[in-house]
């Protein structure tokens, strides 16, 4: 953690003085929020339209690492990927409740700097925070996020509707966030060895700025409704490829192929992995947190999705007797797991 | 913690193959859910009617002690919290999302205990568990719970809207939960002291079901709508009462008399107030944990109000000139403060 230069005690404060000094800015975004924080619940009507929920806990030493993750760019994740899970749904995001739980370890200051992150993500997706509350914990930063969003009726997408023959596609790149990971793992090493050592970020600043600050992605699901492409599946890149599109497999009773040449991989990723010895597309099956949306179209549509260089098609979806596999660039076929690429099962 | 007679490591299902078997009973109850646990995000229509959403944090040491804490009153209490949020707006709970993170120290049986009364809490209530996660924990047991309902358009009740002259109410009876929680505490140190001591526990039964298993006053919301009454300001008894009406004040910008005589209290709570040389009035005011109903009407509809044995007429909303009081049994004049019976100062 940064070093404080001035450092106000939470006890100062006290329970709703706190929730008061760090909620009193906020500015309502959205008409459809009635009541925000400061109340029993907050009160949303979204006019007709469908209500989306999801919720996330994260915990310190378990879900991130104060090391190495500033506060802000905490704050600003931990909304983020709450954000991604509604717009997996092609959903807008609208409302947002956060909750907290610290030990005495963290200052007034110090939580400020994890609003401000909030806030900014707040401002930048167009939602509202309405709600949660603070309280100590034994131990660490604990992290209850709640993200509400709106869709137009029956206009969401789940992940059990994909069909046999839809085209499977991914926006972005993929494991570059588990990269940064590995990146500042290494350097949280190096620094505990020796505090005096300058860590050597500079050629890492992409795959780290994913770990850090990942972004929910709006702009694709705005794609997407412009040009009139409704997936039949979608979900959200956050336990790695592999694991994501067994889910859509599973809940769609159905088998799928994917190639290896197709999953899209930034140049800064490969050069990220080849000092770690690892393999680029182990990081894209296996790594996780990249937030890019996984989804599946109709044949149809594919000439429309080639239109855009942020969608790439990685494969197709097959019956369920067909199980689910990658086939690799030198030609081979293996089962796709869930667990990492050691774990494949030639067959 | 009872003694478990078998015990099945966590690390067995795996964090998905856990919610899997956690998750797999679950019957939807209201039509309004269209989507539950499994996808991205759950998926509400709540046709026209506004959604209501409150928010919960609790954890092991902080908010609850598993020493004495059975683990389904432990699911059914986090559930009905969240609710008797939802109700103090005037509102009907409807879905619930519920993220726990737990460390090794417990097993998918303790977990499973933990969810029946997740679940016989839902059934009660007639609310959906449409998401949430589990996750490891550092230490101890993390729960985040977030309570969604619908109301109405424009039928909330917020807490800034009460009017000079309105009459303060208040549902069932104050001070239990707390002296509950003093028995608990005293058998818990007892325990520790000795563990073969055989703890006596039953003339506190009211008392100690207050702490352990609130209920929601789903009833009064229900009678004052059947009534036609509709409050002008409300929310739940969870800090005490002299914080709960402190907060009606503050947030409609008046000041309060409440008369000490009027302040509900069970003869249980009377009972177990002794021992403790407590007295029972202040642990009304300053106890929490209540779940019960605050809230101020129209003096019209005084007379409609009191055929209800349920609910106590307590005091009256004053100009904000003139403080927040409470008027003792013996007519003496007190500032009402949120600090306990101690810090009184007499003016």
């Amino acid at each position: 953690m940064a070093e404080e230069p001035q450092r106000t005690e939470i006890s100062t404060l006290g329970e709703f003085g706190l929730i008061e000094y760090l909620t009193k800015n906020i500015e309502i975004q959205n008409a459809s929020t009635l009541v925000g924080v400061g109340d029993d619940a907050a009160v949303i009507d979204h006019f007709g339209r469908q209500t989306v929920i999801s919720t996330d806990l994260l915990i310190e030493g378990i879900h991130f690492d104060l090391l190495y993750t500033p506060l802000k760019h905490l704050g600003y994740k931990a909304v983020v990927v709450n954000l991604s899970d509604i717009y997996a749904m092609m959903a807008t995001p609208t409302q947002l409740t956060m909750s907290i739980a610290v030990s005495n370890r963290f200052s007034v200051e110090a939580l400020t700097e994890f609003y401000e992150g909030v806030y900014l993500a707040c401002e930048r997706y167009g939602v509202d925070l309405v709600g949660g509350d603070t309280s100590s914990s034994q131990k660490g930063f604990i992290i209850s996020v709640t993200a509400i969003g709106e869709v137009a009726p029956d206009q969401f997408v789940c992940r059990n509707t994909a069909r046999k023959g839809d085209l499977i596609c991914v926006s972005g790149d993929l494991g570059a966030a588990y990269l940064g990971l590995q990146i500042l793992e290494r350097e949280k090493r190096l620094y505990l060895d020796d505090p005096n050592i300058q860590p050597e970020l500079e050629p890492y600043t992409y795959v780290i700025g994913r770990q850090l600050k990942p972004e929910a992605r709006r702009d694709i699901v705005e794609w997407l409704q412009e040009q009139n492409i409704r997936p039949t599946a979608m979900m959200d890149v956050s336990d790695g490829l592999s694991s994501d599109i067994l889910h859509i497999c599973k809940q769609s009773n159905l088998g799928c192929v994917i190639y290896e040449d197709k999953i899209p991989i930034a140049e800064e990723t490969r050069l990220a992995a080849y000092p770690f010895q690892l393999d680029p597309t182990a990081c894209a099956l296996n790594g996780g947190e990249d937030y890019e949306l996984l989804f599946t179209i109709r044949q149809e549509d594919y000439d429309k999705i080639t239109t855009s260089e942020q969608i790439s098609v990685i494969g197709y979806m097959t019956e369920i007797t067909d199980g689910a596999h990658i086939i690799t660039k030198g030609g081979n076929k293996y089962k796709l797991v869930a667990q990492g690429w050691n774990a494949f099962q030639q067959e």
